[in-house]
């Protein structure tokens, strides 16, 4: 036994489980006084909010919630949506934030397959929880988040939450991780064949990206970060435990719109924000409308589809300072950056989206993110041609898909994750997608699966073959088109068929175009789906 | 078993120990062109540097060092002290970087301790290295760092460094520890009672703390950090490995004196830089001789006794900007900061020099930094006034001392690592020494041990007693005074009791000046150091 191994025990006082609940008790620590959330004219100090989360965490417990139990919660970005981030880890909880936008069936699915113990709904979403209730086999403990913006509005639940945290008591503390390996969160995603998979994160991987986070961005010391991406993405790229780690201020905002966007960014002052190309659209656009420059640049990262070359040269000229990042909800959100050089500066602007479009390279709290043959697993030439799957290894990849070992077991083939995405290599390492291997489409930053809208379309008695493809749109990035072939002697126009869309899918999922004829099928009848891509593309 | 501990094991997949060896890896493939290290006219990329670290690992390997090894390194801060941060720890080796101020007997008891293998010596040094060697029990294999700045001298080992590089195969990679519990580096304190103690980190504290380093300095990416921290100082506080992380440049310096600091920050732009307060002392006076005033803020980090307010005033009016850190080799370097707060910039310069002055708070990656009372572990309130004993406890605490269990059980005692030193807790949560429980004097940086240089005063045979405390010093931040009580009959000069501890000790720790007369002592003979330590201050 080498000396190095004799008497070097770890125990409690050189080891503790990595966990983001350390971030913010430090935090409240050191800077009690500073801003933690603002919330129309509502301020929060980090003292009260960790104050807050703590008592929550109690509350929580009080009402017998506890480790590994499920905490659902349903609301926009508010300041309930950033409390929620470390109260219910807080009691051993695994909390998990629910897509507002989907319909009734999908929130009651995920309520069932997570088994959640609670459920907590922001006032303004009060409707549709309703309804995924009278759905849901589960009979969580139901919470209403008030919130003065929507005003009084029957409540769904049997307590309040602000009712819920004036039970609990601050001096219980949190209830720490004993394994930094345990379940902190639950995610679900957009489901590309029916129903969605339910990702789980551990203490350890939010911990990293937390961290990962202000590495790749080279956060200051108390960021002011304004909230249009969703909390209920990834845990918000888990980016409510990054500030926790840099004593930053979450600016809040109910409806993530142009003009409350860039009125929020003046009023606060903000210095940093994460969102959808559209959200970077929309403010560029509101901003030129005003003839508003920033006064500070304005850090942004984007994901998703890259966005246009005319729309980042509009962005950099009101005062955007625009970051692509890239990941998946199975690597914590963004777990690659395209890590910008000096060198850049001078080249062309076109150029410079060209490069800025890339995927780019793994966070450096992640292993590696590679090119691979799917089949093989070789990695591929580095030769901006070759085409191979993005595959992750390491600390930012999630624990698995719950309830799915098969799931999981497919995901993690041969040791590393396949994310489906189709990328060639450059030579200077950056990755750059080329096409993804499962249909979906991102429009407004949300996933959509067009199998799921396909069959959809096929439940119309009209239909006799569909296919949902990508449209790109200025606005929304891409937006969902489908072609149909109408079942013999039947009749129906596209808007039937939006409407009967709608009646199944929530409202962003549905057909934006519908075109009748007959589908390019190959000898084997499997539908040519990149024929109808250049159809959509050409508009 | 809950669904969140079913079928969501660890794997290759999506578990990876931490090491700072994946932060070069990752910097090397991003930023291979990014500047590494510069030393002299010799510039070296981070592409260029990996590899050479790479190989270094295996030509190591194939010298037959592997897992557990230690190789000591002997070296100031030339570009061969940072790449053994890397090659070492890469080939599953442990870096033990000794002082290069210590005399032969000093470090021979290193290289016998630690068991060295292999024995790095820059040219410079081996001299002292010959003279160890002879007096050692070991007989590791001995590596010559050739340097240019040093010129042809005749070499102590059977190989050079670039020779044992130009053995290895970049391609064979790093071995990666199985465990992030792993050794990764063993260092040397300057010892209180007698020798010294080997303090073992690992590889995950170690690269905690290189993402605490640049979390709580809030580092840009690419910093340009001048090396006048001695790197053997607890790895340079993991600063190389920090340095990795933000792909930054590592300005290498054999000797930090005044004239030639200046001009590396000069002529590299230096960014940030760290050290005892007589570098800033030294820098501060150097420029103001020079009428110099830097362009961009020079941001310092500095430990050890803090500054007087005259300097920070001084250091500020030249455009550096301070920020007091706080740690022991045993807490992998600075493990607190007087984290400072925008509210203080409006504050009189003298109080902002007391604030200053304070040890401050935790890391945000360490999990705990408290004061209590040393014998029941009880919190002393945060008055700002009641004593008790600085202690830690997280991811930031040593493995332990080498082959010495029972110091590490005595500095672990109760779940806390014990720092033995006494300080106050202020009501806003930051930490203040006020006294030390070990005899130490921090001298231009070194920690000197009073009753070791005690134990050399007693071997002269004209001293009947002796005690060492610290005296103020305008430029080295204290000295060693010494009191000595004569033995009866006899006769000694101050010069030749200094030239006696000369010949015993490495010239910084030896007195200052010597004050001859009867010891105060209490009623049990115990010598009252405190008002020893009056009358030192008084001069």
């Amino acid at each position: 036994m080498s000396i190095f191994d004799t008497d070097l025990e770890q125990g409690a006082h050189n080891s503790v489980a990595l966990t983001p609940l350390s971030l913010i008790a430090r935090t409240a620590h050191v800077y009690p006084d500073a801003v933690a959330i603002r919330y129309g004219d509502q301020t929060t100090s980090w003292g009260e909010t960790f104050d807050r989360c703590l008592r929550l965490a109690d509350g929580l417990r009080r009402a017998g919630v506890g480790k590994n139990d499920t905490v659902a919660v349903l609301a926009p970005n508010t300041p309930a949506a950033v409390e929620v981030a470390f109260g219910v880890p807080g009691c051993g909880a695994v909390l998990n934030m629910i897509n507002t936008r989907l319909d009734p069936e999908a929130v009651a699915f995920i309520l069932d397959h997570g088994e959640a113990k609670v459920f907590m709904v922001d006032a303004g979403l009060a409707e549709v929880a309703r309804a995924a209730l009278a759905i849901a086999s589960v009979k969580p403990l139901v919470i209403d988040i008030e919130d003065a913006q929507v005003g009084a509005v029957p409540g769904v639940g049997s307590q309040t939450y602000n009712g819920l945290i004036a039970t609990g008591d601050a001096s219980a503390g949190f209830t720490l991780p004993g394994d930094e390996w345990d379940a902190i969160s639950l995610n679900y995603t957009s489901g590309t064949t029916g129903n969605p998979k339910g990702v789980v994160y551990h203490h350890r991987g939010a911990y990293l990206n937390a961290l990962g986070n202000g590495l790749e961005w080279a956060l200051p010391r108390h960021p002011v970060y304004l909230w249009t991406l969703p909390l209920f993405h990834c845990n918000g790229w888990c980016f409510p435990w990054t500030l926790a780690a840099y004593a930053g201020e979450n600016i809040c905002l109910r409806a993530p719109e142009g003009s409350a966007i860039l009125d929020a960014i003046d009023r606060h002052s903000v210095t940093h924000m994460s969102g959808a190309p559209i959200v970077l659209n929309m403010v560029t656009t509101e901003a030129e409308g005003r003839g508003h420059h920033f006064a500070e640049p304005l850090r942004m990262t984007t994901a998703g589809a890259a966005p246009p070359a005319a729309v980042l040269a509009r962005a950099a000229a009101i005062g955007f300072d625009v970051t692509h990042v890239y990941g998946l909800t199975e690597v914590y959100g963004p777990a690659a950056v395209c890590a910008w050089k000096p060198e850049w500066d001078a080249l062309p602007a076109a150029e410079q989206s060209r490069i800025k479009a890339r995927q780019g390279v793994n966070y450096a709290v992640l292993e590696e993110m590679s090119v691979r043959n799917p089949d093989t697993l070789a990695l591929v030439p580095r030769d901006g041609v070759t085409m191979g799957e993005i595959m992750f290894r390491g600390n930012l990849v999630m624990k698995g898909y719950l309830k799915n070992a098969q799931a999981s077991k497919q995901a993690f083939a041969g040791g590393h994750f396949h994310s489906g995405d189709l990328a060639v290599w450059h030579e200077d390492g950056y990755v750059e997608i080329k096409d993804r291997s499962k249909d979906i489409i991102i429009s407004g930053g949300e996933n959509i699966s067009s199998i799921e809208v396909e069959g959809a379309l096929y439940q119309h008695p009209a239909v006799g073959a569909a296919a949902v493809v990508a449209a790109p749109d200025e606005k929304w990035g891409e937006t969902p088109w489908a072609f149909v072939e109408l079942a013999a002697g039947a009749e129906v126009t596209a808007l039937e068929l939006i409407e009967h869309c709608r009646g199944l899918l929530a409202h962003f999922k549905c057909p934006r175009h519908v075109v009748f004829g007959e589908l390019p099928k190959t000898s084997t009848g499997k539908i040519q789906k990149f024929e109808l891509r250049e159809v959509a593309r050409e508009g």
